[in-house]
């Protein structure tokens, strides 16, 4: 890599640097590489400006440059990075595929259920249909959860080492700590444990909270 | 590759044949390589069995395998036969980093909205606040398509040439044709009839419904 790469956060997360935004997965990919980066920091309106829609068609956090190459989605900003940095993904062709396959299993399996279940407590909660809907959005969730559980087993980790694969898995399921569901699957409460012990983590996080607290003028 | 690769599949499709099931995308890729394949069909029961559960966890189709090894997950098949084959993916590094975003883009910031929109119609169709919930869920999925279809523009396909992310775009894209709600995006429906032209993409589709047709005894 030629270029030290840049990211984009949100100049003021609304979760108060709680590190539930999207570009805290990609902090913890370029911690556990080692590659240093910059972070571009943009407001709400920032987001649905012309030019950052050019970049990020969605108007989301995380995008991610290297020099003048562009890319958004932190399921490819994280691959991208695995891809041209030891460490993230096995060096076994198959077992690299099996890393991958969780990362699109974080992705396209899990977060689905979980981005319905914060939908519903976060985006619908004052509609008076609410409380109605929200068992069937956590059953199906729970059903999801209860399914990874299954297949992580007792292990430490999705496959035999920790891979990018982890990294997304763990990203994704632990937004939905706060609300208690991780408690009733201690091994994924536990899975993510130990994937937030990992010193790269910790910088990442470090990093997030603090440039909220600087927001904020702390 | 050293072995056929074998592919799974509903024993009978609940679309009845109209090439919705995730299958399609797989059968469609390997079309588009020239791989043949083998399909293994399998009941709605057998999906819940503990020995496919060991392949698959989310007990759905698509799954793969070739020999002993196996991945689920349609864009990780996806992605691994464009990687062990030409034809799916640009060989310049950066272009194949897009057309993989592409991918995860699809998968994670197109098919969730997609999905809340089929769960309303599908699942909840019938709750007393299904038709109040609905305008909501309309809007989220066409502010996404309104997005996709801005980053579209005028061309062809997403990037310089068709690749792996165009097909799992359309694919994604093409379960909300028929509710009408593609004929306010004319460029993608467009687009989804362009993929939908291609020899491969019309292989794959004949192949599925074949399958079905096989299961209800015609």
């Amino acid at each position: 890599m030629t270029a030290t790469p840049t990211i984009t956060a949100f100049a003021a997360s609304p979760d108060e640097g709680a590190g539930l935004a999207r570009d805290t997965r990609v902090r913890w990919a370029l911690e556990e590489v080692g590659q240093p980066y910059d972070v571009r920091f943009l407001s709400f309106a920032e987001l649905k400006e012309a030019d950052y829609l050019a970049w990020h068609p969605f108007g989301q956090i995380p995008a991610y440059r290297e020099g003048e190459f562009e890319l958004f989605e932190s399921g490819a900003i994280v691959l991208r990075i695995a891809e041209t940095h030891a460490g993230l993904l096995p060096t076994d062709e198959r077992a690299r595929s099996r890393a991958i396959m969780w990362m699109f299993a974080a992705l396209s399996s899990v977060e689905p259920a979980i981005l319905d279940q914060q939908t519903a407590v976060l985006v619908e909660q004052h509609e008076p249909w609410a409380a109605q809907r929200l068992p069937q959005v956590l059953e199906r969730l729970r059903g999801r959860l209860g399914q990874l559980a299954d297949a992580l087993g007792d292990r430490d980790w999705l496959e035999r080492e920790f891979s990018a694969g982890d990294l997304m898995m763990i990203e994704v399921i632990k937004r939905v700590e706060e609300y208690g569901i991780l408690a009733d699957f201690p091994t994924l409460a536990a899975y993510v444990a130990r994937g937030q012990d990992r010193p790269a983590f910790q910088r990442a996080f470090a990093a997030q909270k603090a440039a909220f607290a600087q927001s904020q003028g702390n």
